[in-house]
């Protein structure tokens, strides 16, 4: 067994004298609380509050960065308790799971999961070895063991992470009774969902016609018609905030807002609903959505958080197999200058509008985010999503946005995730690498240490604190 | 009040022992005069030689990178002073507005904004202070009591700074008197003329028929003919020559130079003169006259500058409230291997010509710009652009290209500001950031000192010396 | 004459303490053989076994990367030895075109050639001078004195360069007789042949109806027809097992690798043959193809080698003066995510497909390649191509791509070059930079040492080895 315990200093500058500034500069967030304004932990799982089973139903199967790279060096899923659609069995033994994963531990070698999981190992099971072959049960036993104890239980990792609130990413058909649930438990605003319409907006793609039938039912409203369909949207928004929603999130391929009149957009919607609608049509209602979707955020105030560029399913047919959501999305190349313009003459200047833009191109960071970031009042430029969420990603966002955007036009860290485990050391990781950037600017002689200091604590707490209130509505 | 001043290794490499190489190399170029090759500060600043007013009118108005910035986080542009095209009033008071920049002083924590401004308030006005609301009017009326003073007057600013040469930059319809007058004052090329065409080659632009008309009426020619018009600019490009121009600027959205045949180049233009020209055949007469101006330029020896790649007036409505060039220019994804290759197959050995690019796609500096510049004798990749021109920006553009292009396929810094006031602050930026990437090559074994202490001065002063003068014709 | 010697520490980290972290990590792979899995050396090289000539004939003259940063300054190619297809004469003397080189040695300053260059003179020939005009024909005289030496032979140097493997390349219709004949030599694999497709699938191309023609004649078969044609590219492929290639080449401009039904390919080749077809088929069969060889590697166990993105030959009339691959190939923007989706839907999964994927548009690496390459178990990213085979260019792909493919979805360095002599300074500096990158790692607490000294070698050695064997074939 090869020891191993997370270095203090870990994912701070590789110099001096940038790490001791770095040090001191992250010393000043430790203590934060989290706010965890965007992810996908499944709000039945607070509900429920049940422990964790282990640590491959924990650490292994739900986590697609995790299994598409032990898939990617010929794995076989099923191997990773991966379910087939088709109900194929799948490894069923949490113990032979989390072995391959040690057995191939060095394949994580240099990537963000293996430091989130070497942190969420040594901070939370006290865990002090290497995953390889020779700890795999010993490992596997020890996190067992843990599982079952009060502390390891959803609700108790909350307290245990200082999480002060917690986003889930909701369907806009959620009927959000577990959140209301909730809300009586804390007596307040702690786990509070997030308004997701994608799956209504696209006209063309399977099931659609029975989301907007239930989406009719739950607003007592005739979804036959586009001015139904609006009216409806709007009434579930004002569920939602009703049930603490600060913000919308809505995952396209492109960010095309062009809006349509009135008039085609009921038409294109009457052609949904009957049958035979174009690709083309879909896309431009989808868009046109996209447009919609900022007026009513003016209207009501939440957020709107926008996440494209991703290729979902790339491998149709391993989706057909494993379902969406496992590895296989791929992004392509993002354009937002033109795409965002439409909604952007028309609410970018909006006082009580909050834009949050999402991307995995980071090329487009310096060329078009951080440029629109740092003119329109109403854009904020969130923080680096999915594949870019990692120390060299975190650092090259910082690097190529913060000089034109500023920093007071970024969102605060989002840590996007459905693994509840893993939230501490994604938002820790994140402080550091933010440390790391200011410790450079103040060794550069570019900024104060005081200065430093505070916007640590600003990027950490403070911004996404403000931006997501809803501004100009309260 | 919080002390502040700026420190002697400001921008320099953040570890040693680049640090110290890079001191060096730096002080092999601070006595260096400065070329300021490509800028916007308007002619009629030197004519009348006025002193400036006070900070606001000197320092944030007329400066779209600090009021977009204020902007983005909500301020009105009416409390910044940006009057309004309608006349609605806007703040007169300068140190009102002074006051909302001292205010807002943490947004511009890592911008070059910030870092220009320092240095000039520290090295200029010898504030020592951090800009905040306790020091807004302290720093006010120091900077209003200084400049009254003689040598804060533009003419003296320039031997101030040290500027050997400074460009401005004119439509191709200016009359050229004031380049004339200061041509008389100074007894050689101090300040010059540089001939931008771009008001007469997008024939759907509004106003466009009066402009050929007043380029008829200055070259005595008739423009109503595509013939008349080439002719036309060939004298005025002459005209500038004469007034000490060394080089054209073009500024598209794309970098399309494709020909059309002189026949269908000559129908386009006869439309555009009468009527009801196609968005189309706009664009392609634009890319083609890029080409004409190429071969102009081979002819008359002036060096053809091309910025490509910028949305102007992305938020249209904002413009028409606050005019152009006001902080709202997004960019686009540029493309130059295709676009630039019609007018490269024709002119790029032309060892009379000189095509210096730019751009604010900084994807394109590995992938395209620098293979470019490194293979056809014409090309010279352009110093980092608008949004580009920060400490990041500068040196990722030094990582990126060096490598492919070498440093002497380069331009040398261009400031390409309106702000008088920081063009000493740009220049000595620029300079440390070269230092510092020259140390690096040095510090890895890549490089020796002395090599680098030469290119160091290189860059800073021979290589524009060298390109912008009309090689082969003079 | 100004000393020269290369550090034992260039391209380390320019910073402790990763700069010793990383001299010992790059130990661990210095006496590690060479695996050279892609490259243009020409066969004939090591068959005639002759000495070099002369500097320039070794240096210079072949080495498009010197030659065309020469011409960029204005070097007229006739003057490096560059013949012209006309016939009209170039310069013949060796010792006056290497006095070019060094009379424009500053040119070369921060680029690779420049490094590869001092590392060949100094470890090669004991030449510890800087090139320099003065230092002209000292160097040219000490290399010519040693080229006649047996140790300076083609096959000399294998073994003095450590080469334990070298791929060349070759058109899928050259008759091998030259690698079977090395093959008797050497009694093992040593020097292998790589299938290179390129002119026989592009219907459109000069010359392409005499090839498939011969393509016909080396294997007995009609090619006449489509399938004829397939037949024989088998065949073709099968020949060049049994002359012992791993791998296939694939040069494109697009990725593209869309399918087209049998018949319609059918048709288009056939149209081909005959005559008239249209651009755009040519293009779609192109695709078509790569879809099909990719289908054949599944068969026969041939890695399948995917170079895209660049437009050859962008300077047309040069190339009509002195033919292809002489310094004017320009990179576009490339895009790969839908372009691969046919080909990695069908075979992305499948255990005896390996495909490597090479690019010269870094923007690709974190948003496209490494997400495809950590999730499909067939791709693998290859090392940087081209213009990125630089210090800067190994680093950047590291930082950009590993964090989310991992280092064992990559390739191992691949020199890529015809410059036999340049060889050893390539490996060796791959090697430098990804020590240097490894123990940031380790600096920065992400990595234990042994694990980077274990990568390390794996990269160096073992993962190319491992790669290119025929898997689940032989």
């Amino acid at each position: 067994m090869i020891e191993f315990r997370p270095h203090p200093d870990r994912a701070l500058p590789a110099s001096e004298p940038a790490r001791t500034v770095a040090r001191r500069l992250y010393e000043h967030t430790v203590g934060l609380p989290l706010l965890c304004m965007h992810g996908h932990v499944d709000v039945e799982v607070f509900v429920q509050n049940q422990p964790f089973e282990n640590p491959a139903e924990l650490l292994v199967v739900p986590d697609h960065y995790v299994t598409r790279m032990l898939v990617s060096a010929g794995v076989a899923p099923e191997e990773l308790g991966l379910a087939r659609l088709d109900g194929r069995p799948a490894e069923q033994d949490g113990r032979a799971i989390w072995r391959r994963l040690c057995e191939n531990w060095p394949l994580f070698r240099g990537t963000p999961s293996r430091y989130w999981l070497e942190h969420e190992l040594a901070e939370l099971f006290g865990i002090e070895v290497r995953l390889a072959p020779d700890t795999a049960d010993f490992t596997y036993d020890r996190i067992v063991g843990q599982l079952v104890a009060p502390e390891f239980r959803p609700l108790a990792l909350l307290d245990r992470f200082g999480i002060e609130l917690l986003a889930t990413t909701d369907p806009a058909t959620a009927d959000l009774a577990h959140h209301t649930q909730l809300r009586g438990l804390f007596g307040a605003d702690r786990i509070i969902p997030t308004f997701r319409p994608d799956a209504l907006v696209h006209l063309d793609q399977s099931g659609w016609r029975d989301r907007v039938a239930l989406l009719g039912e739950l607003t007592d409203t005739d979804t036959a018609s586009y001015e139904g369909f609006l009216a409806a949207i709007r009434l579930r928004r004002q569920a939602f905030v009703a049930a603490g929603a600060l913000a919308t999130d809505h995952g396209e391929l492109s960010a095309d807002t062009t809006p349509m009149p009135d008039e085609a957009a009921s038409e294109v919607y009457a052609t949904g609903i009957s049958a035979g609608l174009r690709a083309e049509d879909a896309h431009a209602f989808a868009a046109h959505m996209l447009f919609q979707m900022a007026r009513m955020s003016c209207e009501d105030g939440l957020v709107m958080q926008l996440h494209t560029g991703v290729l979902r399913s790339h491998d149709r047919s391993w989706t057909q197999q494993y379902g969406p959501d496992t590895g296989f999305d791929i992004p392509v190349a993002a354009e937002y200058t033109r795409s965002l313009r439409p909604l952007l003459e028309s609410f970018g200047h909006d006082p009580r509008f909050r834009l949050v833009l999402f991307t995995v191109d980071e090329t487009t960071y310096s060329r078009e985010l951080a440029p629109i970031a740092g003119a329109y009042p109403a854009v904020r430029l969130g923080a680096p999503w999915w594949f870019l969420d990692s120390p060299g990603g975190m650092r090259r966002f910082r690097e190529a946005a913060m000089e034109t955007a500023g920093f007071y036009n970024t969102s605060g860290f989002v840590d996007d995730t459905r693994a509840l485990l893993s939230i501490a050391a994604r938002h820790d990781l994140a402080r550091r690498i933010d440390a790391g950037y200011l410790a450079t600017l103040v060794v550069e002689h570019r900024l104060d240490e005081d200065e430093a200091a505070d916007t640590a604590a600003d990027l950490a707490y403070r911004i996404p604190k403000q931006l997501y209130s809803r501004c100009g509505i309260q």
